[in-house]
């Protein structure tokens, strides 16, 4: 059997369900996570928020990405297990005081209380600032890692948490390089506010298993396309699904009044807009051949998802 | 002349303002820091926030102790600049969330409008995140450091900033280990809170500057001391001393029912501490030499300041 991409079956690309593997792997990071906050230090409190916060559920998209990437050039998993729980950690970071009352004011999130329901505004904005700081630590070559590889890791794991920051001020707050239009905004949100991270995702995995230039660029492309694919679909999901369906507050965006994809550029484009993303993040990874399946796979299911 | 400490002239160590050397260093980490700021690549508002925060004064303590820590294990001061100018950025993230209206709730710092007041809640808590990531990006090695050192300040600076907020908890929401009496709890509190951080800006300093192990050990005592010192006289001028004078907020703790020296041990008996750790710290450093010169004097400082 060839290691041509088109070998994997198009019933898997299109699952609306992920696979086993896919579910695996993000046990895998969850127990890694679980093992290093219990080890943390932390107050008893603090503890108990991050873990509300960090264990309670959700799709764990980054961490899978960077281990799916991490397979995608022949690397070994354990390599990047710091790595792709650093990822989960710097995302719910981003939801805790996105949800927070002075920003999103969310009450809901992973079908659960938001933090800041649950332990109080002050806890959620210190609990938040662990989970980056704790993220940071994952990263840093503390437990065992190739230091160089490590400070690779960290370079990206900043730039890109800082970048997702300054996409949560552009989208919230504005700031935007002066003569742009919708169009041009909303990608610059995106691109920042989402897609940094799902890129960074793919590429801390692909230097934790030691990807060379030319796989680093095509897991890059993959996590460009897949980045800006999966926001048009939290869009999307966001006009079409209930809160209860989705377990996070649904319609959020019309009511205020967010540049989404479909109020700028409509329902269908948008649809369409997600078919083209997924071509090309197919297309990026295909020359890395039967390793990538995992990526393509999920892919597939990013661009079908319901929740 | 002996490299002795005892050959640095007594009226130096107990001045109340640093030398012209403390200052000198200070802006030198000033500049570096508007230097990288100017091209972090932020959105305009959320560049505006960070420099209002971290360019808008204040005593430079933590990236002062990192370059003459330095300077103390004969290193380079442009090997630790990265890492100064990461502790400010720290420091300054964790002023601009602890003063948030969820937490200390405070108008005043540094004798301006505190961010949230200056720019709102949802930009301080925002320009906070970014100020961490941005430090973290800065000792990352992105910048040209040897890549083996960054990932130790990398492990130092994550792991420092994690205590620090697990001070935060402990000072404002409980959280401490079973059967701890005031005392205890106060010690515990003020290694995290400010402790933590002092010692890192210390260790890192030495670590930058290629510290054996004997000399890293001196550092970190010397941090110890005059980083719980530190906490003392903060909490003794805020018994003592005005809004007008400190630039922020006096009187404060007691309002808020806050554990501090003065209230647990009486003024006596904490300006007595003060003495104590000063001689702790002094020959912690005394057998680095005339290197650690700097360093001597600015434990005189902190031990008689006024604000």
């Amino acid at each position: 059997m060839s290691a041509n991409v088109d070998t994997i079956p198009l019933v898997h690309m299109i699952s609306d369900t992920p696979s086993e593997t896919v579910f695996a792997c993000a046990s895998s990071v969850e127990a890694h996570m679980e093992d290093f906050l219990s080890k943390a230090g932390l107050p008893s409190n603090l503890l108990d928020a991050v873990r509300y916060s960090v264990l309670a559920g959700g799709k764990r998209l980054r961490p899978v990405l960077t281990l799916l990437s991490c397979d995608a050039v022949g690397g070994r998993r354990a390599d990047a297990m710091n790595a792709a729980a650093a990822m989960e950690l710097i995302h719910a970071f981003s939801l805790v005081h996105d949800d927070l009352p002075a920003m999103d004011d969310d009450c809901l999130r992973r079908g659960q209380p938001t933090l800041h329901v649950h332990a109080g505004e002050a806890m959620a904005i210190l609990a938040g600032d662990a989970m980056m700081s704790l993220a940071f630590e994952l990263v840093s070559g503390a437990h065992g890692d190739d230091k160089a590889r490590c400070s690779a890791v960290t370079v990206e794991l900043a730039r890109g948490t800082t970048s997702m920051i300054g996409g949560q001020v552009y989208d919230t707050l504005g700031g935007f390089p002066d003569g742009m239009g919708d169009r041009e905004r909303l990608e610059l949100i995106h691109r920042n506010k989402t897609g940094a991270l799902i890129r960074v995702a793919c590429r801390i995995g692909g230097i934790c298993g030691e990807a060379d230039a030319k796989q680093l660029d095509a897991l890059t492309r993959y996590g460009e396309a897949v980045g800006l694919m999966f926001q048009i679909v939290d869009d999307l999901l966001d006009v079409t699904q209930s809160s209860e369906h989705l377990g996070k507050t649904a319609g959020k965006d019309e009511t205020a009044g967010k540049l989404t994809f479909p109020s700028t550029i409509g329902l269908e484009r948008s649809q369409a807009e997600v078919q083209r993303l997924l071509e090309v993040a197919r297309e990026a990874v295909a020359p890395l051949g039967e390793p990538a399946g995992g990526l393509q796979e999920l892919a597939g299911y990013l661009a079908v998802r319901t929740k």
